[in-house]
Order: structure tokens, then C-alpha cells, then sequence
């Protein structure tokens, strides 16, 4: 149980509540978003089912949900949520593509590659500074440098920016380039950058774990909102499986299962969901028929040489074929791209 | 190395070659298909290197080939094979639907199936005669009762039918009414039964087994084509991983993947690869925009009392809107429905 | 719900109760076992929760049992199974090891095999006659020729044999060689294959399928002594996880949790369970350890030469010096090998 | 390639070596330890395959590791590590047990648990005072209190500590109170943690990922002992896989495979590999068995009380009673306890 208190509930307020909740010997864990106090109720419920907490000061509403995740739960609230960063709107009617190299490498190939894909169709430049790597050996991104080339490429363009931070240190120094924030697979259940993110007024791309179930993935997400920040896009990006003819597996049905039980915009990566460029157009097809809003693709003006992650991504004209397919599946689907 | 023997390859031409890979000291594992014999080669191919063995009287040619199944192999055969049952053909341009019930129950039930999934666009009836089911105490099935039953369905709607065959007591009695022979995901390793249907004239789809690898789907289909029947349709049905709010993780991967690995037809199977009925619509549409050249649907006239997997069946309804929104997502990849 | 009838229950009897059942509309599924009749109850419960059956003639007792595997059940008999083969007994309180060759390959290598682990403590000979292969064209076991060799080798040196059967033809023609009929991991869920060893009169080892849950192992093995053939050993040989570094993923936790569900023996394959000789050791003691009743192990004169599974096998002197360490394991968890 | 330096090496030595690579553009990554410096070499090897760098001045040896992980791994370090904590020595001859409540509630439970534990003949008391949870209103642990109890529970025991920190202000905090710092499931790549505590001076016991390979394992560990903390304590506790009767599978195989390619300890937890307190004391056995040198188990005054995790707690009676068949398994291979 979740009870709500209004936007301009006092601390007296907030206390009257808990202190009920107190007497029935009930915990509390209380979530001060930026707008909203939510007061989690820990422990049995039945002994409070006849309290009308609705009906106190200060109190916006009661909600029962059975599942652990409250704010992102579409019981909670059942209209898709669509998210509007710099006027590209995430989660409506248009599929939102954000496309770009795995890692930022020069200002050169960065700008090269954000005009080639706002050309094609792309809302959104994709990059990474920050690389988190399995190897402390291998190249772990240019950091602030790449965030500046970053930052010019997209103004050149004429594109909004998505960039992974991995620390409280990285999310600083994105705060003043990026967009949108994003939190890769690895740090899905870094709780403390989840909470960190939460605070900040940036929308939040969020992976999936490699192993992370419907339900965790929710949970993460519930964990950034109840900060304050609601701001939150779901990316389904593979899961771990036995299948080793591809990178990870990709796990398309994720996509209608997280409608269902949330109102949060989901996209899809096809580029790590498969590890290998020729399946990303197929994948990204699909995608957008299983009801994805968005997708991101890993696009490099000459795979072959990139520092990272050259076998998923595409080139530029392959990106740009692949967004006039896209098209034509947006359409069957009664959306736009 | 495989050396493919001309189809009129008398037994002394065969026999000449085999000579040569004696003296070597090289096995021989002789397939005879009904129209070709083809010798594969066991051992250290080096040995053979300098001999010329196309040259040799009733060689057709020899192929060099990495991957243990050859007949399957896109390598081999790099033009996708087209299968045509009764004017029905899988694996062209028109993406082929199969629909029906999990288990046929009565003769009501199937001929109102039937006759309803075929106004909807269907090609062919599915329904099972045979069930393997976990348990020994479920409902296993009206067996031939049930065949007759499906064929009387199919006669009565102008369809083809499919079913699933679970040893060689049911094959035998299939064989006087389907059209197409179902190997299910628990026998896709049943070496002997994939002989068997090797054996028969009748098509064959064949499903993945929920932990086999691509590698061994391919094998599994390699198993049926040495026996002399290469007519076999590939069915991604969902493998099993972690995630427990599907019932399996449909791998649409799979689909670009086999397609990628083999000239074979390859369908998707949204019922069993999701467990849910309302995960079938949007699944059903990404597999066709992965490349999918057919569907298999469970539809039942009232789900709710079905005796087996009510779940994931859609009504005649459902099934009928369904097959509106596919012909949409078929056209945008270039296909009919 | 299952009625068990007393073992000299009349055809009257039987009538008599499923007359009842009958009334209420509630299915029936009788298992004729050797000894006993069991009828299995199908549909709602509730409506016959009033009625004596326990009171009528003929009727030993009913068992309620919420799993769907019953006489495998540890509710339904508390009483650890012991299987007595030709007096070797397994699930007592001795370890029983099985050891051999995973292919039959010549008569001196096998016999030299079965002497040499019969002396360093083996009871039980394994082999390969017929060998299910992911590959059509690899080497599939010596057939009946591979049952003589082995039985041979079995007398010369005072062992009993247990070797895998694929299908009826390789069942039949086993009857007459082998003491322990075995179904590998592929044929847990050939339904036909279990009822088929369920009707002889040797005891099954029966493998848990690569990607079978506990629940459907249990099930399997219900298959079995369905037909009246109780005297079922389950093995533990390994899952398919993303992890590569291991052939398989030996799941040891199966085998308390097994002992908690069932009465029958269990025994663990580390040479499968991880596809690497120096595992086997450290495997087959953690094995020991978790509660195994027995180990069944792959062991070859000359690994390096051998037709299959080479990488896994141990040889003799090094199966004779594992024997050595397992036996002070043995003695502390207070059981003998 | 990694370039060891001697311990004295001077920046000049360094600078030495590193023009080299610049001339035959490669890239260097310099890994300053406390005690060392390691100049790893990025790009292709083969350009000064006919350098002698061992020759050069302040250069200790050279050394070619396939793996990415290379101070982690055995062919860097051929004799196994142990780790000396306050004279409790993990990795050699005696295996360590480390016992203790998943949460810390109360100073009571904490110390009562820890006198118990240290009489059972527990070396290492174990608890959570940061506790990571999936939903963000569950009971998140006691912090800094939590750590202030139970560093006078480890006192009053004479027992030592471990505890897991999940930020660097948790970080921070723990390093005035506990012996051991625990790297959990979650954080095993969370790779500016892993740095972090790489730059303290106190051990750390770093859990597998729930979807880690081992290579990611060894490379998570890497990243530690990359900033100069080589004092990594390895430990399985479970992956995560199709299979639900557990809460997760633990792979105690990834105990022998650890020890071939690692010098460093190898632990295992069968309180979360399991889920379940009566798979504890079987797993435990087991891991021992396989070769593990310490145990970390979830211990409870009161499991069904226990704010966290009690279904797989032992109470202080059956971790006392596990503790006496541990020490024969113990002597079984040769080890103490």
C-alpha cells in the first residue's frame, strides 16, 4: 500500500499519517520526490484496512498495488507516459530513433556520423564517453573530452544527445552536455546511481540487466522515480541465454509484457541485443511491429576500424536504407518515424 | 567434405569412391536419399586434398563444408527452398499461416475452427491428435479418433492440416490423414523418429527444441534430409531462460539467424513461444517483420474451456483481427498474407 | 488425487470406484502397474470430497497429492528406494559407482576398461552401444555388436552393465545384455520411449533432459513406473546455463532437492556435467558430498585416441586414484563406497 | 602483453619503456599498484616481438597472457594466494567459515549470533548494514549504525568482519569497522566501485554476477587488483537459470575452474546459491568438497523472524551442527576447519 499526499502536504501532515501507522506498529519508508511524498507502508495492511487515510489532510489518494514497483506500475497510473526532451517526444505516436557509435572516437567521426543520421531520420545522437568495459585494459572512453565532441556534433546537427554515465563523478560532468542519461545493462541494479539519477531533472534511458527478470527491470526503474524524477525510458537490449550464435538473446515479447504493466516508453537495442550489424535490421523491424517506440542502433562511418563494438554496428548507408524500411513497418503499424 | 554421387550414380561408381577413401584410411558415411546417395567424408581431409574426385564417373560435385550438417546448409543449397504441399507453398513470397486448436476435442469444435480460421486467411489446420504432456496422468489425446476427426475438419473448410507425430505408431496412422508431419520441441533429438519421418514423403515441421542451440536445430533437420526428405520446415517455438512472465523467451533472432545458415523455410510458433494469448498479436507481427515465411497459431472456439493451453489460444475473433493487422506488416516487408 | 487399490483388488472393485467417479463426471486414469492398481483422479476434487473411498472393498488407500507425480513422490512413499541389481543395491548406504567408456569401440578396450575399474571399486560397467549424436553423419555407437562386446567384458570381469537405449529396436535388442537400461538427457521427454522401459523388468536410469526442470524430471520418471516399473535411479548430469567455461552447468543442489522430493535413488554424471577430465574429480566428490547415492563416470584406457566424449574421460590410473580420495568423502558423510 | 616494472623502477625507466611502444604506435594503459607499476600493452604485439624489454633498465620480466585479466591470473602467479585478515589465513590449508544474518538488526541478535557463530568455530562474522534490495521501499539496512553494532558484536566475539558496501560513502563508512570489504552480486561490475576499493588497503570478498562468466568474473577481479589491492577473495553463490525449484543454481564447478586459472581464494555461499536452509548444509559439504577454501552462510538467532532473507538462514543450532560434518568433509581432503 502507497499513500500519496498532495503536492503542497505539510510536514504536520505527513506526521499525522505516520503516526497512525506507527500505533498499528506498522513501518514506513518515506520517498520525498521533488514534487510528491509517497509513504510506502511496510507490513501487514490488514490491520489499517479500516483507516480512511483518503480523508486526511494533506492525503492526494491510497493506492494498493500488489507488485513492488508503485510509481512506474500502469495500476498506478494507466496512461502511457510520453516524454518530452527538447521537443522530441518519446513513448507517442512517433517511433523515436536515436542512433550513433558505440564510443565517441574524434570530432570528425562524431559529427560525420550525427549528420548522416538526423539525415536519415534519427531524433536522437547515441555515443559513448564513458565505457564501462570488461577488461580495466581496454579502452574505457575519452570521458569529458568525448562529451564535448559529443555536445558539438549534436549542435551541428541539430540532434538531442543520449550518453551512459556510470558514476556519480561521470553524471556530473553529463549534466552540463547530455540530454538524456543513460544507464547501461551492468549498472542496472547500481542502486546508488539509480537514486542519483533520480534526483537530477534529466530524462533516464534505462537497460536492462543481462540477467535482470520483467519484474527487477521494473523495480529499477521505480527506484529513479521515487526520487522524483519520472522521466523514464525502458530499453530492452538481450538477456543472457545458452544461445551463442548470437551476442545476447533479445528478448522482443519483454516489449508487450512491459506495456502491460507499466506506462514508461520502451525501445529496444538491437545492436547489442544481437551483437552482429546484419541482424539489426531484421531486429529493429520487429521491434517496432512488438510496439516499441523507439530504437537505438549503433551506426559508425567505418565499422571496420571502430574502437569498439565494430561487428554490431552499421554504416551510414545501411543506417539510412535501414530507416526507409522502418518506415514502412511504422506505417503497418498506424505510427510514424 | 561431402561427395554428392549424379542421381543415376550406379553402385560401382559409388563403390569407386568409396575404394579411394579407403586407401586412405579415411571413414565413409553413405546417405541414400531417395534420388541421391551423397558420401560423407570421416577423418583428416588433407590426406585427399590432391585427388580429383568430381572428375570421377557419377559425381555430381563435392562440397567442402565447416558446419556438421551439409543437406541444410545454405552453403550447399544457397537458393531458399520452397516447399509446396498441396498448391500451399512455404517459404516464398506469401507468408503461410497454420491455425487450430492445441488439442482436438470433438468434431464441433475442429470443423468450427476450421471452417472460421480459413474465412480468416489461414492455409492450414493445426491440432493435436497426440499430446506429449509432462505428466502421464493428462490428457494425452483422442489419437487416431482425433486424426479423423482434424481430417474431416480440414475436407469440410478447403484447408491442409498438420499435426504432431510422437512415435512411430502415430506416424504410421498420420500418414493416411496430414499433410504435413510435426516433429514437437521434446523430440527434436529423437534421432530415430527424425529417420523415420525421413523416411515418408510428407513434409515436415520441425520444432526447436527449448534448449537446443541453432547449431543443433539445423542438425536435427540434417537428420531428416539424409534419410532421402528434404522437404523440412524450420519453427522457432521459444527457448528457456530465466524469465518467468513468459513461459519461454521467444528468440525472433532466430529467424535472420536460420535464414543466414540454411535455404530451409523457417515459421515462429507465438503461442508456445510466449504462453500468452495476448502476447500472440504483437509477436505474430514482429516475426513476420524478422523474415519469418509462416506463422503457427493456436485458436480455439472458447479458449476458456479448452483441454489443454486455453491460455495462449486466441478466439475466432481475435484470430480474425489478428490475420487484418499481419496482412499489413506482411505488405511492409514486401510480402503477401 | 490417487485411489491406490489393494494388490488383489477384483475388476469389480476397480468398476466399483470408477463407477462413482464416473457419476460425479470426474475423469479416471488407471495405471495397471505389476502389483497394484492405481486410479488417478481427474477434474474438481471438491465434489467427492465426502465420499469413504478408503471404505470400499479392494481399495488400500487414497493419497492426496498436490505435485502431478505421484508414485515417484516422496509423500506417497517416505521410504528411500533401494534398487537391488543382481545384488548390487543402490540408494542404500553404499556409493555405487558406474564407470566405462562413453562408446563401446573394440573388445580388448572395453574389457580391459571393465578390469580394470572393477578392481580400483566399480560395480557397474558403462557404455555406449548406441550412441544418440547431434550430428547424423558422426559415429553412432557399434549397436548389438557394442551390447556383446560389453557383456562380454561385463562376465570377464564380475561387473553388471548399464548402457543407453535410443529406441524399441536398440530396448529389444538390450533385454538380452544389460542389467540397467539407460535414457539419456535427449529421450527424458520421449513419452513413448519411458512407457516402453516402463513395461520391462530392468531397473532405468533415467537422465535429466538439458534443459528439465526438477518437476519435469519427477515427471518423467513417473512415466516409467506408471507402466509398473518402479525401479527408476535419476541422474543428475548437468543444465544448459550461458556459461561456457563448462560443457554443461553440473546442478548439485538437484540432488538434495531431488532427495527431498522423491524416494528414489539419485546418482550425478560429472564427466558430462562438465565436459573436462579435471573437473570430474573435484565434481564427483562435491557429489559424494551433497548426498548422491552414486556416480557414474567416463573412463577409458587411452582418452587422447577415444571415438567420443575423449576430453571428458578419465583414464585408468587416474579413475583408480579418484576411487581412492572418494572414499574418505564417503566415510564422512558416513556411507561406504 | 604486461610489462612488470621492479618494484624501484623509476619514472625515467618507465617513460623508457613506454617511448618504445609509442614508436611502434601502440598503446600503453600504466597500472600503478602500491608496490608496482604494470605497463599493459594495447594493439599488435607482433611489431616488438624482437625487443628485449626484460633487458631494459627497471624492468622485472615480461609476461604473455592470453586472458585479459592478468593479475588475477595463474600463469602471472603460479602459487596460490592467501590472504592474511588479522591472522585469519583464507586460501591456505584451513578452510575459513564466515557466518552472520544477511541484515544486522539490533546490537542483542548481532552479538548473541556472532558469540554463537565464534564457538561453532566461525573465524569471520558476517552481516549487512547496507543492504542492496530489489524494490527501493524494501528494509535497506541499518548503515552506519548497523556497522557500529556489529563491529562490537565482532569485538565482544573476538571474531573478525566482513560487510558489503554498495557506494563509496558506504565505502567510506565501513573502512573504521570491518576486516573485509564484500563486493555483492549486483556491484560485480560495477567498475568504479571495483577501483575504488582496489585503492584501500583492506581485503575484498568480490561475489559473482548473477549472469557472469568466469572470464567476467576474473576481470571484475582484475579491476581491483589493477589499482593495487591484490588481496581478492573470489566467491560463487549461485547464477541464474531456467531452473526454479532453487533460488538459484549454484555452480560449484566454477570452484576447480576458478582454481586453474586464478592464484586467488575461492569461496562459497550456499545460503544465497541456494535459497533454502536445508540446501545449506548439503552445499556446503559439497563445496568443500569441490575444493572451495571458505564458506560465507547465512546465519539467524531467530530465520523466521529475520528482516531479510530467512528462508535461507540455518538458526545457531544447525550452524553448530553443520560446522561438526564440515570438519570430517574437511579431513576427507586433507584440510582443517
Amino acid at each position: 500500500m502507497v499513500i500519496i499526499m498532495k503536492p503542497k502536504a505539510s510536514e504536520k501532515n505527513i506526521k499525522a499519517v505516520c503516526d497512525i501507522l506507527d500505533n498499528y506498529k506498522l513501518g514506513t519508508h518515506i520517498v520525498r520526490g521533488e514534487e510528491l511524498v509517497i509513504i510506502g507502508v511496510i507490513g501487514d495492511k490488514k490491520k489499517i484496512e479500516h483507516i480512511a487515510f483518503d480523508r486526511m489532510e494533506g492525503v492526494e489518494r491510497v493506492v494498493h498495488i500488489a507488485e513492488s514497483y508503485k510509481l512506474a506500475n500502469r495500476n498506478f497510473n494507466p496512461i502511457p507516459t510520453v516524454i518530452d526532451v527538447e521537443g522530441v517526444k518519446i513513448g507517442g505516436k512517433e517511433i523515436v530513433v536515436m542512433a550513433g557509435p558505440c564510443a565517441v572516437e574524434n570530432q570528425e567521426m562524431i559529427t560525420k556520423t550525427a549528420l548522416s543520421v538526423k539525415n536519415s531520420g534519427a531524433k536522437i545522437l547515441r555515443g559513448g564517453a564513458y565505457k564501462p568495459r570488461t577488461s580495466p585494459y581496454s579502452f574505457q572512453g575519452l570521458e569529458v573530452e568525448g562529451l564535448k565532441l559529443m555536445y558539438n556534433a549534436k549542435k551541428a546537427a541539430g540532434l538531442i544527445m543520449v550518453t551512459e554515465i556510470i558514476n556519480e563523478r561521470s553524471l556530473e560532468n553529463a549534466l552540463d552536455y547530455t540530454d538524456i542519461l543513460q544507464i547501461g545493462a551492468r549498472n542496472m541494479q547500481n542502486f546508488t546511481l539509480l537514486r542519483e539519477v533520480g534526483k537530477t531533472n534529466k530524462p533516464v534511458l534505462l537497460k536492462r540487466g543481462l540477467s535482470a527478470t520483467i519484474d527487477e527491470f521494473l523495480n529499477a526503474a521505480e527506484y529513479i522515480m521515487a526520487e522524483g524524477n519520472e522521466r523514464v525510458i525502458l530499453c530492452e537490449r538481450g538477456i543472457r541465454t545458452f544461445e551463442t550464435s548470437t551476442r545476447n538473446t533479445l528478448d522482443l515479447s519483454a516489449v508487450p509484457v512491459l506495456k502491460s504493466k507499466t506506462h514508461l516508453p520502451v525501445i529496444v537495442d538491437p545492436s547489442h541485443g544481437t551483437g552482429k550489424w546484419n541482424l539489426v535490421e531484421p531486429m529493429a523491424k520487429a521491434a517496432i511491429a512488438a510496439g516499441a517506440d523507439g530504437l537505438i542502433i549503433e551506426v559508425h562511418p567505418s565499422p571496420d576500424t571502430a574502437m569498439s563494438d565494430g561487428d554490431q554496428s552499421l554504416n551510414l548507408e545501411s543506417f539510412d536504407k535501414l530507416m526507409q524500411g522502418l518506415k514502412r513497418i511504422a506505417e503497418a503499424v498506424d505510427r510514424t518515424i
